[in-house]
């Protein structure tokens, strides 16, 4: 079990977003880094690695673009939301093609299935903080 | 001298963007990793510290996002352009905030000074490759 | 819950230590991530940030030290164990010197408290690993 | 040109160490994590990428482990000089072995020269601050 609604809420300042779910979107981002730098890996040790470069080369920019997702949306203080949503769109994108090019070798690699639902995780637990009402109000006031 | 450029252009499949605009973007985006980084620890030292917290915070961000796009900008081959535009929308983000701070405290702190520079023509790089045609062009193909 | 262990254990090519212990320290590290850096983050924002300033400092180290620990420990195809065991030992370090700092402050600061807690259990997962039996015998094979 | 010098130059609480040799580690550990995860991209699309494996692996460790030597090098303020030394024993082990690696290809592929070279570069920079006496006396008295 992580410790990251705790450390959240134990904030002086914090977002006025749904905890949570940022919360959420935290530990699906880490869990993201972690199977899509491991895919990444065990695809390079596959025979058919041909077959697998393209999920070797997604992946690795899916854990890049997931830690730093992760990391801004663990700074509440002085965090920006026009930044926090310009980051999870980026990290929505790279795991939407990330789980769909290993949802392809699935079948044949149960890494690839366990990484395409994991990159699906992190992309709904992401669409979560995106798509709230809070983020869209908070994205108004500060004008982006 | 970097040898981002002699990299970029050995590669058997290349960006269909101008890789001068884009060594210079990932090279920009270094620098203003490390000037952030230190820039961020270096206001921690100041005496006023409390006056400096929201350009620790953002600095701290800034670096994050900076480092994520050289990384994504760097790899070509089977690189997603939408990704490279969000990543880049981010980080055009991170770098504008961080150096309208930054300016604030320019008089008072040269690392300040240094860093608002340095993430003004960070800021420029990316929004040179964001707004190449061919970037348009090759997201308009990938339906992002 | 994490999928660490379950795409660790999809491999075809994995580590000759014990999984379940690399899978630990893994997600130990992206835990002591987390809370590093919204401690960090949180003190930034604390009424008495002067006092705060080692606090901040150490846990920013320790999140990137935490990060690259559990990537370099997610890649088992080809992974090189002395680099294994230096990355670890850098981990040891910034951890064990960061809950230290954050102990110091755990009365007043709950996040502190969370943060010091974590730092050891990170700690201790990573010397798991690092003391194995079997990591000295990769090692000595290894040349390292 | 990078701005490492001058910022570095620029904090209220300096490494007692050599700032040039600093700055010269950090700027090479950049040019390290540019050209070895380019280097690991464009091995990727080559023809014979099952001959490649072991260079995309360790170019992906060596640019991780580079990364967080620069960032903790930028970070004087409270820096830890006994980290400092397990980060930089980490990224020298880490540039020895990819370079070895790329320099078996560095005759069919330019990517691969270019990179031994600047892991090469980048070894040597980290050892130069590794063995200068200042390091050894402060790590004295940290107790490391």
């Amino acid at each position: 079990m992580s410790h990251t609604l705790e450390i959240l809420e134990a904030a002086p300042r914090r977002w006025e977003l749904d905890l949570e779910e940022v919360a959420a979107a935290i530990d699906a981002c880490w869990d993201c880094v972690t199977t899509c730098t491991a895919c990444s890996d065990e695809s390079l040790a596959e025979d058919e690695v041909a077959a697998m470069r393209r999920c070797i080369a997604l992946c690795t920019n899916c854990a890049d673009v997931c830690a730093t997702a992760a990391r801004v949306l663990s700074r509440q203080s002085f965090g920006d939301v026009v930044l926090v949503q310009r980051q999870l769109e980026a990290c929505v994108r790279a795991c939407s093609v990330c789980a769909e090019e290993c949802a392809k070798h699935a079948e044949h690699h149960a890494h690839c299935a366990v990484c395409a639902e994991v990159c699906r995780a992190c992309e709904q637990a992401c669409r979560r903080v995106l798509d709230a009402e809070a983020l869209a109000e908070l994205r108004a006031l500060a004008g982006g």
